[in-house]
């Protein structure tokens, strides 16, 4: 399974902007790894995060008509980027098939409830690539709710029995803290749950993680799979032959979670 | 519920080419309907049938690569053309949920199999419009297989109890005979089931029926609503005005298909 960060597939401050040199080059990146059975999952970027906010959609439903028509068009967007994103892959030869989270999963607190995944097996089955995507769902409890791109990559690669997982961002890795900020920052190869367990836990682990920004969240869903025993690790999907090298089973750098 | 044909909102002999003016229009009129409680199903026109055709979706899968990628294909252009629906539905001020037949509905034969109704009927209780297509689908079993939006909406009709079905396309309704050809063809204003029997058999029923061109098929799917005493009318969505009428209960040419 890949997950390609919505700050990868799309350029982050600017609404509306697929990141197109890089959809493109993922596209090769994917059909030159020769890989058989993989499932696709990509975020929102500038196409979810903004619309989503402006409508408040992960606080659920009021009540009021506008915010219907914010979900529509928060959903509507993702659709077009995703429609982007398999165009690019189908004209490398890949028989990418968009999977369209909102039209068969419901969520209940913004959790997955059990959805019917028999299109998903029967397509993987055939040959097929499913691209699927963070998207608008409805919520039993809130009405609507965003699922997130991680939660949902997470949820299939345990259900669907994955074998690894592979999560393209616009980063490294992990890192000891900001290496923005602090030089002397440490690069994380591997990350246990144990040390994260500690740092959700406020009580801190067996050394400093810097989890600044939306990898917090993306870092909680991924443990699901971990501990499902899938490999989960995260790359940079920006540099250039790092997603063909991971999916081909090469070296690459980038940080492993493991089991501990 | 209504269906708005292929040829309706496409420009049907160029390719890939959307009617934006009829879709602008039929948005503003189902808008102006003030219809609160309705499921909207477009077909494909010339987003769906020449790359269907070209691919042979129809026939099912024979284990071909380039088929597979032509099913992406005809599926990520039925995609385009759902987007540009919805987004003009969503612009005059309506909450257009679009849903995607191909990733939870299955076939068998090319008959819907009993696919997940959850989030269209929670979608419906919340307020929104669901803007489904004809599309391709995966079939238990050929691999594949066309789901025409004619046997979508039909289905779906019966399923959601629908109280009634109206279908634009680029005609006014049932002639005795071809009214292109034949001047003293007389328009149909109620057809039977019993008179489309005699049909459907080759028979003849107590009268002459023109089913020229792809009416046949559409006529089979929807005597099924009827026989579920659903009332089925066919009307000219290319009239400025007709689906507007028909939405509001008012008064409108067409050709109503009728129990008997």
């Amino acid at each position: 399974m890949l997950k390609l960060g919505g700050s990868v597939v799309t350029v982050k401050d600017r609404f509306l902007t697929p990141n197109i040199e890089a959809i493109n080059r993922l596209a090769g990146e994917i059909a030159d790894s020769r890989v058989q059975r993989i499932v696709i999952v990509h975020g929102g970027g500038s196409y979810g995060h903004p619309l989503a906010a402006k409508y408040r959609i992960a606080e659920g439903h009021f009540g009021e008509k506008h915010q219907l028509i914010g979900f529509s068009e928060t959903h509507n967007a993702m659709v077009s980027l995703n429609r982007i994103i398999v165009k690019a892959l189908i004209d490398r030869g890949l028989p990418a098939f968009s999977i369209s989270p909102s039209s068969f999963i419901m969520t209940k607190h913004g959790r997955i409830c059990d959805p019917p995944l028999e299109v998903l097996k029967y397509a993987i089955n055939m040959g097929f690539m499913p691209v699927s995507y963070g998207d608008t769902v409805l919520d039993h409890e809130r009405g609507f709710a965003i699922l997130s791109g991680d939660q949902l990559i997470s949820f299939l690669a345990v259900k669907l029995g994955a074998e690894k997982v592979i999560v393209g961002v616009d980063v490294d890795g992990l890192y000891t803290s900001d290496p923005k900020i602090n030089p002397s920052a440490q690069f994380i190869e591997n990350v246990t749950l144990e040390d994260l367990k500690g740092l959700a836990s406020g009580v801190g682990g067996s050394r400093s993680i810097d989890v600044t920004g939306g990898m917090m969240g993306k870092i909680f869903e991924l443990t699901l799979p971990v501990m499902n025993g899938i490999e989960v690790m995260i790359v940079n999907a920006l540099k250039p032959g790092n997603i063909c090298r991971a999916l081909s089973g090469e070296n690459v750098k980038g940080t492993k979670i493991v089991k501990g």
